[in-house]
């Protein structure tokens, strides 16, 4: 379905992530995918020893994870969506090798108001706590467009999707405050794209409301068992698997399909309950 | 991707039918089809010449679009799905083929406020015209579910789409006024049997929004080709296309995928636009 | 607030009604109101002495009512939304007492399929129970409109409200299944009417979602105390109470507001709750 | 329907401001206000000439029309939402005072992107003017709360507003592009206080989406007539007038209403079409 197709993947933190289940899905639909993580890039300056030691560890994970489930030919690089010469680093090194993406899966989230699965009252957050998980979790989406477009590696009619969850639209009874705000940013801002990057280059973007997930690493450092279980409870269907988010965005990738703007929800009918 | 499945689809007119797409589409896709077309059945009594011929010429239309697109070897059947005699009938008849049903596509709607692409106002609607609309096009996902279900012809885990549009949701620049709360109704439903069969049987069932599609017989009697060309012309994509439609519904229509509830937009963008 | 202004109040039982905390609240503001209560008409042919007992019963306490809470000089008719002469019959009455209307309160619903506050499975409801909960729950807003207009009551710039609630958009866990289709077929009938209404006349219409409440009639026959319970807990302010609802009416139908087509919810913030 | 309550009003620029419609409401209905406009604070370092003269000129502007349309007396001061000196500040001295408040209007925007009328497409905004529009137009909801509380400046039980518009929701025909994004941060903040101040002190907090409007120094910077045309042929009752958008807030800040988290449109019905 996915032939001769290229995408970026983000988000990979381990082999249970959901973007690197989405990655094998593309492979078995004979796509081909290019791996972005989290690690230190050269533009990283003055930083501490622990977070140096933090992001090598971070990366380390994500590039085993990668040649271990990917294969060991797939193309990795480290990546920090808050430093803009690490998004033109990155989309300068795809132009070199000659990788044209079709698409790309932006699952990137970051809020350090949730600690050990409590989070501050919305009220307690600082504006540097609001602006800098506005900027990794929604402001990425653009910078990281900017960087490929101009670098001319993202292709016309290119399939763009994010990863949102129903926090976004309503008050969430999971640790969810800070980052609901800069999810209900980044549906909007799938949508403006939608519009903005439809009408030049047939661009499509779409995000995707996915049940709540432990398997990650980043859901597990940040749900309760008990709350995910709730909303397994709740839902008609049961809580989607990471196998269901993947069919739909290997769906949302094929070419030319004229379904754009949408936020889509891939959640055992979770949404629909009252 | 539906090898070993089986859908009824409804609402096939002739070739250009949106359902004649998506049965065209579930072929390719190694699935098999059941078609159920309008025509007239054992239970119409005392009916007028005039609906005689009208019918007989709609089943044969029917018929013979499905033999030529879709092979001489499949199973076509009147129904009218305001009698619950044929919606019994017709599920009586694929249980003793033994055909088990892996889902269906109801793709059913009458409004006869619409006439030569002018519609009455809401004001001048009769509570007949809003009552047979309303069981046409909206009531009859409930009978036909009842009926496939209690002849044990739908199975477990099986997968129901519906036909909507955006009128079911804000008032239409198109010729959609009584329809329209069909419509509404029609994703209610959807919600609701969603929730109630997921329980049950784990059956999932969505609704989709098309584009404005003059192409079949039903889009050529109503739209006029000024507003498709409009909608056209806002959609960032431009209208999507039959083929479009089809791959969603195919893609809904996949095995376990725990997606439900939900009203989903193939359109090109046309719903993100203020 | 609206002084020399007039409404038709539907939907009252008893004192305890919601309609009457409206109508009360109405005259708070030095409004005036008319109330049609469910009766027995000349409209009623053969019905059964048991119907016909109920009906008296529910006139008489209607009237008995409207008469302690709004004072003896209140007008006060019988209607049957589901006989158009019944509706015809009322709007000439008010035309030749010289009463024009300035809006009125919807606040009519019925589901059969709800018995003693347990309910009917959607894939039970009869077409019979869909279509009679249909009509008048939703239909009767565009029959009672057309009557007072084509018999000059209503006047330009009048305010419709119709009472719905969270049940029309999500599946609810209150005994609301048939009648949830109604309501979301009664709120995209608002704003149909808002926009076809508002063009020709200046009428406005909005639809309000209200907390669960069991003080009323129908709210006691139909609700559980514990579901209600939950609902407050679950709902920020806890759950609206009648005069909230009151408030909200009586500004809706004040003077000249560009407010219509609006589904708006006095509900102590349940609908922000994921 | 105010007496004895005290609101604070932001973004008044001149006469003409929608806050100020709403100001001289509040009066009208009993209420008092006090309010705080852009300008330079002891708390505003080294900043350029240019900008001490723009400051200097916007306060001026808004002190003086406060003192024209409110009377003498009505209490003014300088705030800047970036400055957390500046909120402290403002909260201290009503303390001082001894004004407590009833609520509050949140009515701050800024989007250096939209420059005479034509606005920055989302691929060319920087991720500093992300920020700043975000931080000026959204988060200042927050900031603002933060320093009304922890100085027990807003009482319990009081009512918040903040504006919006349509664009929060939709990709708009108006120059909003940076600034819908906010937009809809600043509308599920609305949601999220709703909840938690909801709770904890039975805070009200709601939106409103008003219609275009270009009678306001900020419309007429950037808005064109002709977009604003449309949008009121397109309203089934015109566009809304900012005496329609006073009412609403009046309503909304009457005290012990239990409606919250709601985003309402005052908008002549604008939303409602397709």
């Amino acid at each position: 379905m996915l032939k001769d197709q290229t995408f970026l993947i983000t988000g990979i933190a381990d082999e249970n992530s959901l973007a690197m289940k989405t990655a094998e899905k593309i492979l078995e639909n004979n796509g081909k995918v290019v791996c972005a993580g989290l690690g230190v890039t050269p533009f990283h300056k003055n930083i501490s020893e622990k977070a140096q030691a933090f992001l090598d560890k971070n990366y380390n994970d994500f590039q085993t994870a990668c040649h271990k489930v990917l294969g060991d030919q797939v193309y990795t690089a480290p990546l920090d969506v808050t430093l803009p010469e690490s998004l033109d680093f990155l989309a300068k090194d795809l132009y070199q090798k000659d990788i044209k993406l079709n698409g790309f899966l932006h699952a990137i989230a970051m809020d350090k108001t949730i600690r050990q699965k409590s989070v501050k009252p919305m009220l307690e957050v600082t504006v540097e706590e609001f602006n800098e998980t506005m900027n990794v979790s929604a402001f990425s989406l653009i910078s990281l467009s900017q960087a490929l477009l101009s670098n001319n590696v993202l292709q016309n009619g290119a399939s763009i999707v994010s990863l949102s969850y129903i926090a976004a639209e309503k008050v969430s009874s999971f640790p969810y405050i800070n980052i609901s705000i800069a999810k209900a940013a980044l549906e909007r801002l799938t949508m403006e794209i939608a519009h903005e990057l439809g009408r030049k280059y047939g661009i499509r973007a779409n995000a995707i409301r996915f049940s709540p997930y432990m398997g990650s690493k980043a859901g597990n450092a940040t749900l309760n068992a008990e709350d995910v279980e709730k909303a397994h409870q709740k839902s008609p269907l049961g809580n989607a698997l990471p196998e269901d988010l993947a069919h739909e965005i290997v769906h949302l990738f094929r070419k030319e399909t004229r379904i754009t703007g949408e936020i889509r929800h891939v959640d055992g009918g979770f949404h629909i309950m009252g």
